[in-house]
């Protein structure tokens, strides 16, 4: 029974570690004679678990008590809707970095609702960026401002957070506690956890509450910020078993530490980036600046040797290098959970496939 | 390890022979070299499971290509915002039953959105009962009209399905699979998937094309039923291992047979009701002809006698016999999943306990 390396953009590899708890728990958690599935979301032995969650969120956050941690369904696509049905009033206008397909997916959803300012758009440039800071134009008085601050298909990664002059909000699906950053710059941060915290199926929500106030109380519960504060992210029945998974996950965040996650992501991303420059073979699509240490973009000479890597790589035990759809080429994805060891295997690879076909 | 009889009214007791497969699989489904949790859902792993889950679905359900069947995030609270959010547009009316505290739950939330014609309201009446045919009110050419099959808390369910002259929707969350129906009345069905369909974190919606068209345009993308029809329910990251578990759920209601299991369901409830009607000392909530045979709820003669009840029930291995909160009381949540020796081992406590108490 041989795990592979698993090189998708998300749902995502977990902690070995991780999966094999859930897996000796799953049919009787702790003693308890029932599966964390099987039980009221409202008695003591799931309670615990969803306490614990969210607390190591606030602490691997770095945030105090002026946010709350919420878990909430849809991923990040829903919140691309709630966040300008709350906080997008008429009037108003809420400024949008559109730097690839996810800042103008949010785009997209702001626009349903009310009036966008793009402070920047650098979504098709080719080679992929981010934008510098130089460049983005804020609103006065803007409702908030909203950035991405990994594009998993691009493969570019922000590395500086912008001052905006209102409100931030940030979506960090791809790249939440992949690295220290102060994310007590933002009024709202969220993240879909099927990439760095957990399985799909839960969104985390961090939240400046006074920020969540300011919230459109017309809206249906369910879509206000302010009931799942002020019910605990209890207002109804949670994806229970999602949130026990992102709670095993931040358990051993925190005891491999942030701080050395990053530098292994750093020293993961680099070995990569590395092969691709050494070799006129191999092309990176993002600039050298903006490259993401979660999503690694590079194309290969023709898109047959492309389809031809890919399907060599899967026959030796690397899985979902395929490029997203929308661009094709090759995406190695390796967050927090992603072994050191398939990183050298796909390194090796890649040396030995230029041999080949080069 | 042993597991106990778990009484929970949601997220419930799944088959013991689906968390075993879901345990043997978990950190390598299938010999893929991944977690079901960790697979791309544009896979073809997941790909298979998530087109086995809705042809189940379909297929229990005896409903054509006339509906689609979708798996949502945000349970059935999320249904009762997005149906009047698609249906209920102005100047119009929809018709709904209130029949307890889901049925109320919903009409909180149509109420937001526009507006509503109660068409029964029976929420507070004891015993505790649906209403008769005769004496619901339907509005002529409502957008639609909503009912809820079972209401958990107060214990009862409607056994016939109503001529409403709108399109009918139905909230099933608690009995939908657990007995035969006519599910081509419906232009729309949901359930949250914690009680007969798998764990919390996905809600089942099967919902007829036609009906679905007539949706608000102007919402956001994610909470439009036709942007998910025409996703096959894929427009974002589904919550793959909730769907997963629905798809073993639906595969062991096949085996079964829904005729049978509907059999073994009212013999498990006519079996603790039978206890309740031969004693003086337990008092049953419903209304004897809309008992329903998935949570039985009942009374013994003072508060602290339910409390020693709850609590030497459990330590006799019978689990979350607690009544819900908001009006206490005993409940026993009997759903498909829930085993025969359970049963019997409750109306065995129940004598014995009323024999040292009564």
């Amino acid at each position: 029974m041989s795990r592979v390396y698993n090189f998708s953009a998300g749902p995502a590899v977990l902690p070995l570690e991780v999966l094999q708890e859930a897996q000796a728990d799953l049919v009787n958690y702790k003693g308890s004679g029932m599966s964390v599935m099987e039980m009221s979301h409202r008695g003591k032995e799931y309670d615990a678990l969803h306490t614990e969650a969210a607390a190591n969120m606030k602490e691997l956050l770095g945030l105090n008590d002026d946010y709350a941690v919420l878990f909430l369904q849809g991923g990040a696509s829903l919140q691309f809707a709630m966040i300008p049905m709350n906080f997008l009033g008429q009037g108003q206008t809420a400024d949008y970095v559109n730097a690839g397909s996810w800042g103008a997916a949010a785009v997209k959803q702001a626009r349903i609702i009310g009036n966008v300012n793009i402070a920047t758009d650098c979504q098709k440039d080719i080679p992929t960026r981010m934008p510098d800071a130089s460049e983005m134009k804020w609103t006065a008085n803007a409702a908030y401002s909203h950035i991405t601050t990994n594009e998993t298909i691009a493969g570019t990664q922000l590395k500086d957070i912008p001052d905006t002059g209102s409100p931030l909000i940030g979506d960090m699906s791809s790249d939440i506690l992949s690295c220290p950053r102060d994310y007590t710059k933002f009024a709202m941060i969220y993240a879909g956890a099927q990439k760095n915290l957990g399985p799909s199926g839960v969104a985390c929500v961090a939240i400046r509450k006074d920020f969540a106030e300011k919230g459109n109380i017309a809206l249906p519960t369910m879509l206000r910020y302010t009931t799942h504060i002020e019910e605990n992210s209890l207002y109804n029945t949670p994806p229970c078993f999602s949130i026990y998974m992102l709670c095993l996950t931040t358990r051993w965040v925190k005891k491999m530490g942030v701080e050395n996650l990053f530098k292994q992501n750093r020293e993961k991303a680099q070995k990569i980036y590395d092969a691709i420059d050494a070799s006129s073979f191999y092309r990176g699509t993002a600039k050298k600046e903006f490259r993401s240490d979660m999503n690694i973009t590079f194309r290969l000479p023709t898109e047959e040797l492309e389809a031809l890597f890919i399907k060599q790589a899967s026959e030796a035990g690397m899985k979902q290098l395929k490029g997203h759809r929308s661009v094709g080429g090759i995406r190695a994805s390796i967050y927090n959970a992603f072994p050191v060891a398939g990183v050298d295997a796909l390194v090796a690879f890649m040396k030995d496939f230029e041999k080949r076909n080069g």
